[in-house]
């Protein structure tokens, strides 16, 4: 099959490679009709993150077609649609059953494109497949579909919940990426009486202001404009820049909270110094998605609009492209982009 | 009458100066039988906190007698005896009627001895003395109901509380001075699995020791001592430097927390590049003392024994002996320091 093979930093290729196999009695093979590329492929080639090997095919969302299964599956058989999510759940340990698999200690976690073979090609590989897909229902469009393999129960369990947005709040998001703009489409559900988006690229922002967003803002206008205010209530650091989290330390009110969703490759500076006793909490956090079956509801009763996250469809076989597209972003206006078998 | 006065970074003098008056109808004049020196106060003398200006008695934490009231206080006479709180609380702000008296939006908030005249004195004007003060209950022993001041509501309020502490945790302490210390015997009453506190100082380990530390050992010991762990449940940050907090954040299990307590005067390095995933909270906090009438319960009836967090006692007009012995805690042993009027 074709895939996009790491090759370290910087290097990536879309390769022959060979296909998939039953590795374990917990595996499925699903072939991939729909995968994306993710803000942490970008981070994997920056070489934020040592643990991906050369040699890896990348990739970590997908939606597809069950075709085979191992003996150990007992929810699906060749023919299921599913969503394939970013974090492989073991559904034993600890940690899973406890809601919390993306930090899996049966061998789980957000292994697919990191630690094993990923998503960003024709076949994939799913260990623990009962607890690492959910069933696709035929009315939900392949691109929503997509975006429930991570960007949705990320933006939701990282940033939102995490976050504890709630009515009447003022909601900052710091990095206006598809995950950054999904936390948008999901706090709105809450009530909040104002969303503030902040971003470099004036693309992106109006991006924003077309998901509802009710301000959307460079940083420094931001600080100005919260300068009337105590401050947010919460702030979602979606940038995973080092500026962006010292962005959210500055914009937070006394009592605030911090919701870190970034990936980060670098240490950021707390300022401590004035934080001390301003009685903040700052949470981070690894997506479990273990809210994907609620949100998935979300979406098929239109409840969550979030179709315009998708800004960008290419075939897969044009896999690079995509990472040209994606990864410039700011000047692009891409969101998310999703690659469809042809 | 005579009090210790700040007159820049590192520079202070036990001064005559005028008796404090009652100023608006809800203050309060307390004669000072016992007050103390505390770890903020050697930032104040480190230029860590500028909005202290010279001229500025110090000292929030106290003890005393009534001698006058103004017209609009209505639960004390002159003859009572009070715990004065470090924290001054309107009583009638959003934040005070929210149990948060540390961020009082009312004029209130830790101000005595910072941004007014403190209780290292023989005599202190107390803001908002309804709000401000605890009756002191004849059979609570000075030394102890001083520690009520502060430090017993900072290290449960700020420490063991928004770090979450419960049983069954690894609770990790940073910093062993008298706050430090008094979030041992605090965290003790959920039923830990083990306390571990670290320190630079030896003779402040063989205190922890004393007073219930199941470990007390070096930074370097910490590391390795844990290493066998997935990490603390629980690491509190009682040090105020910024080694301090990075050690927290090292010993911090995937999904723990991190509860800061420590005054900073300078930025601290946040290592997001490996806690962005970890799912872990950050809190920091100002006391709000709104924990102090039942933190005086558990005092009297003997379930928090707290005596041995004083370890030397001077009279009020050794207040620079105090501060001398204070300051190098590390080789004195000195923990709390309580001075007493003759």
């Amino acid at each position: 099959m074709r895939a996009l093979v790491y090759h370290g930093p910087e290097q990536t290729s879309w390769d022959t490679v060979p296909d998939p196999a039953i590795e374990e009695a917990s595996d499925a093979i699903v072939r991939v009709d729909a995968t994306t590329v993710c803000g942490s492929d970008l981070h994997i080639l920056r070489g934020d993150l040592p643990e991906v090997k050369p040699g890896t095919v990348l990739g970590h969302e997908a939606v597809g077609e069950v075709v085979e299964v191992g003996s150990d599956v007992h929810d699906l058989r060749p023919g299921n649609q599913v969503i394939v999510s970013s974090v492989s759940a073991c559904g034993h340990c600890r940690a899973c059953r406890d809601t919390m698999g993306g930090q899996c200690r049966g061998g789980g976690g957000w292994i697919l494109g990191s630690l094993i073979n990923g998503t960003q090609a024709e076949f994939v590989r799913v260990p623990f497949a009962d607890y690492s897909t959910h069933r696709r229902p035929s009315a939900l469009a392949l691109d929503d579909a997509v975006l429930l393999a991570e960007v949705l129960p990320t933006a939701y369990e990282v940033g939102v919940r995490n976050g504890h947005v709630g009515p009447g709040d003022i909601v900052v998001v710091v990095g206006a990426g598809p995950v950054g703009l999904a936390t948008v489409a999901i706090a709105r559900l809450y009530s909040p009486r104002r969303i503030i988006v902040v971003d470099l690229s004036t693309a992106r922002l109006e991006a924003a202001v077309r998901l509802g967003a009710d301000a959307a803002e460079l940083p420094g206008q931001m600080i100005a404009d919260l300068s009337e205010e105590p401050g947010a209530d919460v702030v979602v650091e979606a940038s995973g820049e080092p500026e962006g989290f010292v962005l959210c330390t500055r914009a937070v009110r006394t009592g605030g909270h911090i919701a870190n969703i970034g990936t980060h490759g670098k240490p950021v500076t707390l300022h401590l110094e004035s934080l001390w006793r301003k009685n903040v909490t700052i949470s981070t956090g690894q997506v479990d998605t273990s809210s994907t079956p609620w949100l998935l509801e979300l979406v098929r009763f239109g409840r969550l609009p979030v179709s315009q996250l998708v800004t960008h469809t290419f075939g897969l076989d044009r896999m690079e492209d995509a990472y040209e597209v994606f990864s410039h972003g700011t000047t692009t206006g891409a969101l998310k982009v999703v690659l469809h078998r042809e």
